[in-house]
């Protein structure tokens, strides 16, 4: 089995009862670690974006589940406890749909649990090692599927490629290697040779923050460029692939990802090149018809204004997603394989998005 | 004859035997002038992008070539020194063909007076106030322009639009009321309603800062959002017209922009939005038949890393500007007419170019 190279940090981790989070705020500067005993301030720190990313946004609110019941001191007050934070954890952020498949994950389980034991056979302290345990099931299944990922991907580029990537789909987005990187950071491992042009990723630069500190951390060349950049770049024949993460994928294949990734695959459509979006079967919405069903979160105009804007009379508009139709996506690769949503592939992808919900 | 509402602040004037700017870098927060009295430190305004945009760089060059000759002793000196400055402030930035065509304008009145006048009867001052005239009558014919532009405009738009704007085409980027900026002003000084959408403009932000500010200034309703939003808004149906500025059209037609200009145009073209470029004839380059002879600045990497982006082993890729082919331009509107560089448009477009060239 193919195993993980080592990146030298770790996104999240559960650890002596706690979750420990690397403060993505302070990256690329300070890698620093917040830990957290309590549902409250970790909501807090999704919503600051200290952790981020969907894949791992599912795995922070499968553990967040684990910290919601874990004071509780008998059946009810764990029940509640159950409830509370399920609503409270899965209302953090809206479109990343694996933050509310981690929490019901573990929240499903909860209630299987409670329907199961009593109060008089119901163990407190055994329940929560129990979601403790599903918990970290869940995240190293998480990380299992970004490897998935990456050896599913690979076969597609080739050695050399030059690879445009979006915001961060990275070990810091995901429990394990990431979604759209892991093929890179897999590949550099085996000693294949990639130039990454990593999008600053504005309003909050995780593109030059976040997947270029990651990818050079672990040696992977990496250029990053202004957004509107990319264009010429494309146009000018510089790359070879535009491989994106996301952070919803509608059950008609229409892609939500952050901000920039719509107009990024318009302009690779009409250059010919092809867009692949990498995401473990979490992502996939098979409740969600198309992209319009997706919702999509404003976040507030100071992240655009930051120090040097002027606001006297002026307004914002700060969309922090994008959606994608899913003819501009060349390929979606999960962990279960690669797949097309439109052309000949819909079927397969039909079939497979049906199968998900049946799971 | 139409006159032009007053905004509130002069991006460049000339008094007391000194060239005054207002440092766009210190906007929107602080509103202050530099002065110079010589050439080096204009140089180095300009290269800082304390004045920018194409018009504006064309009167701060032909004012710049006054404070080139303005400390000649003799003949032989003052025609060095015109030589000396013409090179200097023409090579300051390379895209925007407007520099050049100021100093060059004034570069060859001084050749022709030092042709018709020998060392006996040269007059230093004299000659130097002539250059001084010139260059005033430079940049009036600059803000006539830019009223010409906005007042060819105007019948294209209607009460109500939303336009859509990237980087600063204003005032601040001409010696006028600016040009794709231009007929919102005019217009809103007679009672129309615009609601501006201005592109960030990344990296330096002149959108944010600038564009946003100089119309706020205004009365006129802005938004700012992040570059890569634009695409959402366009796809939305929430844009009526595109309204750029160009730092230098080719003779076919091609504009070179600031970077991030071409993918706006090629999603406005995809959704149906028309793309206006709105530009003075000094931006048009008859010498360079198109897009591909338009020489492109590359800026610093420190321009996208600022203060909080990763530099250990990370490169950049950080061109200032883009080339948008002509295909993706509905209309070019300079102070002489509406012209359409493809299509059935193109013969009369090659018409006028030619008619540049002769002039």
């Amino acid at each position: 089995m193919t195993s993980a190279p080592d990146l030298g940090f770790t996104t999240l981790r559960w650890a002596e009862g706690k979750l420990f989070l690397l403060d993505q705020t302070k990256l690329p500067h300070v890698q620093e670690e917040m830990e957290f005993e309590r549902v409250a301030p970790l909501v807090d720190a999704i919503q600051r974006l200290c952790v981020r990313g969907a894949p791992a946004l599912g795995c922070a609110g499968a553990y967040g589940m684990v910290l919601g019941v874990a004071r509780a001191k008998d059946r009810a007050q764990w029940a509640s406890d159950l409830k509370l934070s399920a609503t409270t954890l899965s209302e953090a952020r809206p479109t990343a749909v694996n933050l509310v498949v981690g929490v019901q994950h573990i929240q499903g389980l909860g209630e299987r649990l409670l329907a199961s034991q009593g109060d008089a056979s119901f163990d407190v302290a055994a329940a929560t090692a129990k979601l403790l345990e599903h918990a970290i099931a869940f995240h190293k299944a998480d990380a299992a599927s970004c490897l998935e990922i990456a050896e599913n991907t690979l076969p597609l580029l080739f050695d050399g490629a030059r690879v445009l990537t979006h915001c961060n789909a990275g070990a810091l987005a995901s429990g394990g290697l990431g979604t759209a990187l892991a093929p890179l950071h897999l590949g550099h491992s085996r000693g294949m040779k990639f130039q990454v042009y990593a999008d600053e990723t504005r309003p909050l630069r995780q593109g030059a923050r976040l997947t270029a500190w990651e990818l050079a951390r672990h040696g992977v060349p990496v250029s990053v460029l202004p957004d509107s950049a990319a264009a010429s770049l494309l146009a000018d024949g510089g790359v070879d692939f535009v491989m994106v993460g996301s952070d919803r994928i509608a059950a008609n294949g229409d892609v939500a990802n952050k901000i920039g990734t719509f107009p990024l695959a318009v302009i690779a459509a009409r250059f010919g090149v092809p867009v692949l979006v990498l995401a473990p079967a979490t992502t996939i919405d098979p409740h969600c018809r198309g992209g319009a069903d997706i919702p999509i979160e404003q976040r507030s105009a100071d992240e655009i204004f930051g120090a040097d804007g002027v606001r006297d009379g002026v307004e914002a508009y700060n969309p922090a997603f994008d959606v994608t139709p899913k003819e501009f996506v060349q390929h979606i690769v999960t962990e279960h394989g690669v797949f097309q949503a439109h052309g000949e592939g819909h079927e397969a992808w039909r079939v497979y998005v049906a199968s998900l919900t049946k799971a």
